[in-house]
């Protein structure tokens, strides 16, 4: 039996996997059960497996049949603080939390990998780690703890998948160097001086300033960074007064920035930090600002871009192979790629004939699971075009 | 006995009275222990006394001995929803309601005046109606209702008194025309377009539409109303978005605009509501405004200012007769002088040597007690002084 | 013959001298035919005159027949840099000069009241000081040369009227306290860093800094001053860049603050500056500020607003007495009255029947001549009441 | 001799026409003696030369000693209305016209190139045209009216060179794709209503509104497009007022857009008239827009990028091939790949150690004429390259 024919058997397994962990979500850093069950699952198969890796990390080596490299395939295993609000039997069973980012699928669809590789070993000419990491919704995020527990050691090259509903399903997308941005927050407060709405003039008006300041942050993307190099400044809440005629004596804004590159990621902190503060001298308004650095932008290699273009054609034929635009969105396997080369894909898991259209993080969020098929497949055809180049 | 000395004697009671109702305040609309206590003691000085007047109203009617016109004196009653700091014996009871503007000592003021002149009724040359008016404090406030139920029939001229921290005690203010602003208020809510964070081009941002609104805004006071005329527009809240990487859906800002003239009023209206729409047109967002128009400017008639002069001397002295500066604040005192003449004055109740120095509405606020015999006193010249003069 | 018949009989002279000056006008610092047409014709009527006084100011002294206080009365006697645009025969026959403010009218009127009063100067208990001042237009203006001259020495009160368009013949104008405006001026300069219109993030772009100082300017009077004291602050001019694609190395902006005391003056000047460093340093441009300070207010003595109303009831009946708004342009008769008491008026001389409806400074501007007898009344009257109260 | 020996001993030649057309510059649309100078040339060599080609362009063909396909080259000939500012015999001649973007060498460049190839006719497996462009500089530029002239007929490739001092000498760029921007230009009249600087509530202040646009426009790259899109809105200049104390009644601005995407670039063209609209309403100004489209982005066909790779390294060596970042500059050259494919490339022109760092369109503007041999080989190695793989 051909690996191919092996996994073709095991897609109903992962699709019951994958709706159990849909139906039983754990928010980031809780995901114990989800450890729990995927870790008894891998033990079946006969496979080495580590737990409390770097947390509730897992994972699990497969020794091949023959000397070689060594490769890691990640999935991250956590959900999010969101209500499910799809009317259908694999719907969330936890009021508030939700696998709306599609973790579940990434975790069944590499348990179908481990099994469907784990009764093929003879044929791998080199080794593979399972990398089942947790917290990846919430930073720090759970890849550092687990890079700091040796997930990477001996490691020679990683791949992770994300699947991913704008992309059509049937559709893979890679590129090489920049992929996926730096996700930055702050939070600004702003400490004015409150009193009475009928006299500004004795007052330092918090709305006000905080407004002004919404306003002249959009001169960062608009005039200060270089036009080909993707960013993007939000800000996502503000709050500041409680009624209609005091003038409020503090604001809070809080917000991110999206970069794709390490050195304009650090020139726009210093100038956020310093409209802030020119803002607030403009009217005599204190502030603080706390700036947090989230994960670092996710950065391909160019080789394993080309791998990928071969790997995506093998498992999705010719036209599924496609070259990725930049997205948005920030992801902790990140930290991967600064230690051992690799690539980060994404796999599209979107069906608008069937009504699967909903994006990442939405109430209604769900896959087409033919995806998973396809994200096992690229995971396969990725460790066989690595270990047929660097075995010998 | 003069009627000055049977003041003199009725003193310790107005504190008396003044601390009873610190210790118990009640909010707007809900005075109904407040005006049992004081048609109680109007009864027990054999006025006649009406109950239940446009609501929690109380008035007490007193016959001079001589014919003559009749002259109104009001003083409001309703507390605050803000929580008693102060430490002190008469500091309020009621968890959250506080007398922090002075309406217990407006009371307790025309308490005692009706106390002293019910002794010497048979000096008046004309009749005295004491109105106690409930919800001052909020819109639409008292005075209308009992307006229509009569308070003002058969009345000549009306004063009214407000006892002022920022003035020090031995001073009183009045001036002719335009004394008090025209307090309105607005609702804006803004509807954008919700997402995520770092793709602003598929929503429509509501914390920056909100933001530039309020920059909009400040050019109705700097460019669009007549520098002679005082004007002000604040926003006192704004509240969009509840994280850091979700451009906000909606925004919702709460306002103020005080004027004192009736044409400008209505010009800043129609103003603001021509920034909300071209702001939000321009970003594509939908908004809904409310604007609730408040009570209108307090306009003291010419003639009872020069009157207030003459009693204010009269009764502080000659050094205690000032002309008031504008004062930002509404009351819906504004509504008798629409139909009847008079004026509002302001009696200093602030003393910096003894601490007394917190604004109104400040949880620590207090006045100096004295500042309530002046006020009588004022009341007393008043009365006086009109009679004087419309009485033969 | 009383006063007002020489007066009538001299109304015809009146009319010409103010056309004459009308066809020859000179620029403020180069009257001097002007002042020498003053100078003969006071000489020409016995008078005491000094020319030459704080560059072409022309004095004329009256002794009177009885010994008592010295009056002095006001006119100023410069022009325009505008092209008169009137079709009359009076017109101006030097090109982009033009009497455009009515400066010609005050002098013409002056010389009316000085032939008056020359033939009753038996009747005079007191003397008048009849000052011609130039360069009134331009700052630092006339005024203090003259008083460092000594053109105030002796003088016990002076008085001064501005013919104006915006009020209707028949009327006078006055009030106590601040009257005209503080009038300064700003010249910002913005250096920012210039470059290719693509490459935004290589330049400080200056037309962006200009724009945000703008905008950020309105906050000083939405914001940051009393509402009831009037200020202004407008930019007039922004001026930067030559080209559509490529960014401005510098900016320049002018304009003018107006404001009524001298307090806040001084505190919107450290404002202004304040927010032009935050707004360039937030954008990394430098900057210079010339902050001229002008006129300061004309503020009048309020005594003489008492005589003002005495004396323009019996100049233009009981009517034509009202009470000035506050009017936005600046005098440098403000430096008198920071010396002596006194007063500044304003005399109707609009008259929309016969299309005299043209602002001051505009190239039709006319007024209705009947004004300049009723500013001679209103003179002479003044003279008499002050003479009246203050000798014995 | 082979084609490379050929060339170098052009190359003294090719330095002398640049510095001939250097001294001698000629503005666009006005290149009459330098398309006179390079038809006398290209004649000299026995090609077949057209003139007036679309106004003052000039085209030679040359046909190859065997049959295969056409490849066109082109270089713009004209100059730019700038100072020479260098201090060196070839400076220009031309009081305020300069060759300040290189077109002269690009010219002698080509010209080399041709002298080279005239000499290997035989050898060529196909034809070459030489196309010499006038009018790059100004729209709507002089590549439209050579393409309607018939340029491109029976063309199947054509590259286009620019020498680049912002890249190094010894380097090539090109990417597949858009590699220059579209630049399109935009004027906006606002028109207010003039006043009196003191009473802004009577006029509609264009300083203001044309700075509140400003700061609008800034929102279309911060808020309104892709962040993975590069895009540009500059206002390159401002206009407003001529006094520092009159309200201005007009304001023009002057701008750029760049775009890359030919649907945003009409979207931002939507937004940038929407917030003109909407600033203006909001004032009560009223305006106009003169949008003028300029230049197409230049987008190379994916397969010339890889010819590119190939021929660069045979003529630069392996390093000196690089991938182009986007460039901000328009070029008409878009129009050709509108047509036929082919690519654009730029070949490094500066050159630090020897001082040569000045940027294109400054008035001290220089090459390293070394770069003038390169982009002479990269050129016939395009050409090798071409007609190899499409002649047999």
């Amino acid at each position: 039996m051909m690996i191919k024919d092996t996994l073709d058997t095991i897609v109903p397994e992962m699709i019951a996997w994958r709706r159990y962990l849909h139906r039983h979500p754990e928010l980031s850093f809780q995901e114990s059960e989800t450890a729990a069950y995927i870790a008894k699952l891998l033990r079946g198969w006969g496979l080495e497996v580590r737990t409390g890796v770097g947390g509730h990390g897992v994972t699990a080596r497969l020794q091949g049949g023959k000397a070689g490299p060594t490769v890691a395939l990640r999935a991250d295993i956590d959900a999010l603080p969101i209500q499910d609000e799809k009317a259908c039997e694999y719907a969330s069973s936890v009021p508030g939390v939700m696998h709306a980012c599609g973790h579940d699928a990434h975790t069944a669809t590499l348990l179908g990998v481990a099994k469907t590789l784990s009764r093929h070993r003879e044929l791998l000419r080199g080794n593979i780690v399972f990398v089942f990491q947790p917290a990846e919704e919430v930073t720090p995020g759970g890849a550092l703890g687990m890079i700091k527990d040796g997930v990477l050691d001996g490691v020679d090259v990683i791949y992770g998948i994300h699947l991913w509903t704008p992309f059509e399903v049937g559709t893979a997308y890679c590129k090489a160097g920049p992929i996926m941005a730096a996700a930055d927050e702050f939070t600004i407060e702003i400490k004015g001086k409150g009193g009475h709405g009928g006299l500004p003039h004795e007052t330092v008006d918090s709305v006000f300033v905080a407004s002004q300041l919404v306003v002249n942050l959009q001169s960062i993307v608009s005039r200060s960074t270089d036009p080909t190099e993707p960013c993007v400044v939000s800000v996502g809440s503000i709050h500041s007064g409680t009624n209609f005629n005091v003038i409020a004596e503090t604001a809070v804004l809080k917000g991110t920035v999206r970069t794709f590159n390490a050195s304009l990621r650090m020139d726009v902190k210093a100038r956020l930090e310093n409209i802030v503060r020119q803002t607030c001298l403009m009217q005599g308004a204190d502030y603080t600002i706390d700036y947090k650095l989230g994960y670092p932008p996710v950065v391909n290699h160019a080789e394993e871009e080309q791998r990928f273009y071969r790997a995506a054609k093998a498992a999705l034929g010719e036209a599924g192979a496609k070259t990725s635009p930049l997205i948005m969105a920030g992801e902790d396997y990140a930290y991967y790629l600064q230690q051992v080369p690799g690539c980060f894909m994404f796999v599209g898991a979107g069906n608008p004939d069937r009504g699967i259209v909903y994006p990442h993080h939405h109430p209604r969020f769900d896959i087409d699971e033919t995806a998973m098929t396809h994200a096992a497949k690229l995971f396969i055809a990725l460790v066989e075009d690595y270990m047929s180049e660097h075995s010998r």
